[in-house]
């Protein structure tokens, strides 16, 4: 067998998802993976360090791209203006229609097993601190660089689970900008709910 | 030695920290931890499930309260209310003037070490989800009840790192207090940033 394999990592994400399903995370090898595959053990691990790393393989880049996405942004942009910036970003690279159909796989898999969640917190938490950072970087303060940088984040999680529906075939993009739209006027409802009782 | 030990959790919490902070958390064992307080390792596991509970075993009692603060607020309470009264809650249960000198050894060791850092996000994310799922259970919708769980995880998260402080003299709930108010005035202000430009 070849030592470069067209679409190798693609198949074998497919794969690997597919078992996960089928079997469960925990009893899927990476032996499995590699031969329902039809490759090899050594072809898996120049892809991804581990079977974690199939779902979660793509969060630097995510990480990353939120950062650069707020950074990028025209001085004139507002705080949402970025993080609907940020949310076009990831939109074109990582939501996309063709990788739609994996979305459903790997959200059950994650459901269905207490540490991918926590890894899946944790990956949201990482996004957070990148957007929070960038925030600042452009001159936001803390209180609404760590703010805004949650409703960036709820946007996205809310927006990733709707899109990850099965039925779903709205964009990605889409989807997102309603949800922002949404966690701002809840904003705007938080912002001033004690004082109009008063 | 007598299987009951007067302050036996203290003295082994106050310990642990102090062992922590000068060998590192790693480094240190339970047995040291027991030796140094005089008492046996029996008595660690009566309190401790591991080493790691010193540092995490308040948390479902804290995850608990939070919730049952939002739930047990009255009828009339607005949302941001509800967030006050949990952290009213918590402020006078965890975070007493008698536990001030022990935050600041905590927050050393959670600093260096990227494992203890996951499990603090991790605590957040739990909070996070118990005040969700409490404002939902009073009405909340959706978008509100998950952008004002976050709006009080960070006031809770920003308020105690600043009472931690070794020089910090001031109450948790003052601390807690401003900043809930800093973050609603975040909120108005992402809420209409957008609007205002337009």
């Amino acid at each position: 067998m070849g030592r470069w394999e067209p679409n190798a990592r693609e198949r074998l994400e497919r794969t690997a998802l597919t078992l996960f399903v089928e079997h469960g995370y925990d009893a899927t090898t990476v032996a499995e993976i590699a031969d329902r595959a039809g490759l090899t053990k050594s072809t898996f691990f120049r892809h991804f360090a581990d079977k974690r790393e199939v779902l979660f393989g793509g969060q630097d880049i995510l990480v990353g791209l939120f950062g650069e996405a707020v950074r990028a942004a025209p001085p004139s942009a507002t705080t949402v203006d970025c993080l609907a910036a940020a949310l076009e970003s990831v939109a074109a690279v990582a939501f996309t229609p063709d990788r739609h159909d994996l979305a459903p796989q790997r959200r059950a898999v994650i459901a269905a097993n207490s540490e991918l969640q926590e890894r899946e917190l944790l990956k949201r938490a990482r996004i957070a601190s990148a957007i929070a950072e960038a925030l600042r970087a452009r001159g936001a303060d803390d209180t609404t660089a760590l703010l805004a940088a949650e409703l960036g984040v709820l946007a996205f999680s809310t927006a990733y689970a709707r899109w990850a529906a099965p039925d779903n075939r709205q964009p990605f993009i889409e989807i997102a900008r309603a949800a922002l739209r949404d966690l701002q006027a809840g904003a705007t409802t938080l912002g001033t709910d004690t004082e109009a009782r008063a």
